[in-house]
């Protein structure tokens, strides 16, 4: 067990996708690519089951298999934190338990959802999440999937009482993000590609970007010079990184939807540049056209991307 | 296996609610006497694992015990439908290939949460779910909860490949309710409380109504009324019913959530009424407090309603 | 002055588009057309400066010039209900003063928007109107426009100070709108298009069909069907105008916005019936291309509509 | 006429409250105090009739007070912008026009509001106005007001077309207007209280900020720092201001609307100050009471204000 108080989640923390195969099965030789990628590229920690990695879409076998190949590819060499991702307390226990049994470092837990939760209620959530697993709790604010926000208020009241260690904010609103941060001394994570840099210098801990998937060395630079207070040359990584973020918009979305879009140009960068073997998302998100991967392979080579592997 | 040409959803079929215990367990005496309580009042079938009965909160054993102590009750004497909610395909499909197991005559599946899905999307989700498991499937249209509609050209699609056997409606949208009865010939229950005579002279199949776990007399005296051709007769007790269902709005929302005061407010009712044993909800939801326990016990008893078992 | 206690709204009202000329300007002889057409088919009352009326969109000059017209060439044979529709109390007021110097009957009036009121600022806001003004008070629901809902408490409460006349009931929501005929005498109109008979049978006084615009025989012949109790041809109208409805839904969402597709429907089903000269409709929408005029020209005669004057 | 080429805001522009005497009237002695001592603190511009200014709730009366008032106190010393803000193109160049006439250097304008705009009718709407009016537009992007997004690609359209000759960003969103800033050299004004320093270290041209109107010192102290490169010194005054912005958020939401609370909380601390004479909001909002008024003095006295007059 990873003590709460010595669980310090920072850096660049990339939330991976999850490569699957031509069978639709998690395809364990190219998450095994994707993390000696990450690895090499010099991330502080990788998190799994999170929304790019398509939680919502994994069955437990699948769950189960992203969990064994990375802990046993990480092996420690840095910390490995796992989505917990369900509706309601007792499901997001369950998830919890499985993901600390498998080896995770700290399980990442939003508000509940498809019910329509009080903010007392989404407080007492996460302590009862918390005393009922073994492993640290990051909370996760991500309202565009759960609707519901993870107001200063109640990451305040939760940091205070240790419930959680750290807060991943995929909120977009920096407003309450600055807020956290003065009003608590807790680790916060930025989950935006685009204000990476913007986020560090409010004083973020770290930087968990989906578009880190395609483009670690990238956020890695970004970091250490926003780390070291380069915050020029941040900001210059930050351009061409937010250049490069136009690949999560080429799907025509009269066609496929958002998630299937976003997501689809992470693992369709991943294929092109010969990490993983396949582009595939689970069901029921569509694939990516030609004309759209097209698009997505000029915007790599315009972000200075090639291929990593032969394919 | 039911065959899904033979699965013709009609009647009255109370969405239940998940009675525990006093340690938050599935209290299976209390789901007995429920169950037995909706037969003896002439149900034309159950539902478990709907909104009502906190599917989202639920977790693998709660799941389990539920359909295990519906099925050997219920004994085949009306058909047992199971709520088989979740964020996407895989993770429906382990759903409803366990409550087939455990002997679901049908299952009730969603649109995809949590993710943006495109209608196309939508579309395969309930293809997919369908290819792969044994039991019908009933689509529910539940927006409030999911976000995405399940429009009438989705379920016109779905209905013409045979992907589902009936659509149950909770949108509170009665035009597309209407829209659907007018192009397909799919059996549509509605999952309205109040508007459920409206319903039936619409050509609805049946009623889904949370708060039949209350007064399911009420709601089989006004579906059998309705049916009949007497609507005057299912108006007035459609009003008693509209007069009931205000215990739904008891809770103060300053304090607890809209679905802990909703839900909470139909075991508070069955509590009453020496039904279930416990009130209790499942985390993270608050309970109501004395004073709303006490509106709802005046509501109850201007509906006509009183204990069914000494306490 | 009408005084508020005589005035009673029933019938068919429809909600009239604003004819605009080559130039953008009230096209007067237009009107005085679609006027005459309406009056012919047997409407109660007539409506403009609604939603359908594109009210948000119309200068101080075409509204004056609307409610001269309209009040010119119905001359008193049917009460004019003219919109004041505004984001703020005061700014409503001098709409509605405007309307009753130019001889409308009873004004229509939102809940404030742009702003977010509270529901007891949504009472003062009614009130405040009803004071300030000689003419009788329509409470308009339209969420989508406002997003604020008048409910059923705030209609409730007005309806017994006697600060408002009427609802029309522009929401969707039935349930609701059967809960104000139960707590209420408020004379209550549908907005609704396809579930006319149905707000008929749930004792709806009468009609706001913006559809009413292109077919006012088909909404009158519904509207006293139903009143004389003959429901099942009031069904069968309302059929066959829920499949003329599709007019509005006929527009490419990827090239125009939804209010231009609906309201520029209407528009193009009266110029080609020949009771309007031209379907232009105000700035910012775009208009309709000629594919999409064509489909709704089918879509008209498949509903047996056909020219009503020679181009 | 300004020229559209030459027009350059900058600076602190505060959205300025509008004082009303114990009439409902526009206070014009408290305007002009409230001008003297905006100008005496070194603001580099005045908006009036913005959200901040009540706008939606201003009669015409109103806002000819007010822009009268303005130009005649400011006589030329600073820029006036004048909101011209309604919910349709027509109704907009009335507004522009009428304060064009009355003095106004600019105006400042929304999306479409109560109708759906298509994203190409968004575009029109602001050209029609910069063609019908002369003087220059300023894009005004306020979704919490009016949905519809000023999205990256909309303003982008607008600078290169001259239609626009800056943004006011109210979305509360720092990527897209960093994404403004990458995309074009529109001179953009942040609305955001409590990430000036962010935004001017984005490449803001200047703050346009509601609680601006309570401590102007603070925002031209922010801004001049921001702008001289010493960003710990903005961030110090930033991060009491921010402590300062909880004045908005006193008011009970159980009571009072949102607007109501944010806005009364502007005028009440002004009033506290000696600025303006009275708190007074219009109609429909409600007032604070006693309570919220002895926190907002207690916030007020923290942040280091003090009354600026007697009373």
């Amino acid at each position: 067990m990873v003590s709460d108080t010595t669980f310090d989640p920072h850096g660049v923390v990339p939330p991976l996708v999850t490569p699957l195969d031509e069978h639709g099965e998690v395809d364990r030789r190219s998450l095994e690519r994707l993390l000696a990628f990450q690895l090499d590229a010099g991330v502080d920690g990788v998190f799994v089951g999170g929304s790019s990695g398509e939680i919502a879409l994994l069955d437990t076998e699948q769950r189960r298999a992203v969990l064994e190949v990375t802990v046993g590819t990480v092996a420690g060499a840095v910390p490995v934190l796992a989505g917990a991702v369900d509706t309601g307390t007792r499901r997001v226990v369950e998830h919890a338990r499985q993901a600390a049994a498998l080896g995770a470092d700290a399980v990442v837990v939003t508000a509940p959802f498809y019910v329509e939760p009080h903010p007392a209620e989404v407080v007492t959530h996460f302590r009862r999440v918390h005393a009922a697993v073994d492993v640290p709790v990051v909370a996760y604010d991500i309202p565009s999937a759960v609707r519901t926000r993870l107001t200063p208020d109640i990451v305040t009241e939760l940091a205070e009482s240790k419930a959680i260690v750290a807060l991943k904010d995929s909120s977009g609103d920096l407003a309450t993000f600055r807020e956290v941060l003065r009003r608590t001394d807790l680790p916060a994570l930025t989950g935006s590609e685009v204000l990476a840099d913007t986020a560090m210098s409010l004083g973020a801990a770290g930087l968990v970007p989906g578009l880190g998937n395609v483009d670690p060395h990238g956020y890695v630079r970004l970091y250490r010079a926003a780390r070291d207070g380069d915050f020029a040359a941040a900001k210059a990584e930050q351009d061409r990184l937010a250049a490069l973020f136009r690949i999560t918009t080429v799907a025509d979305l009269r066609r496929i939807g958002f998630t299937a879009g976003a997501l689809g140009s992470f693992k369709a960068a991943l294929a092109w540049r010969g990490v993983i073997d396949h582009p595939a998302t689970n069901a029921p998100l569509h694939p990516l056209d030609d004309a759209e991967l097209s698009v997505i392979e000029t915007i790599l080579t315009e972000a200075g991307l090639g291929r990593v592997r032969d394919h």
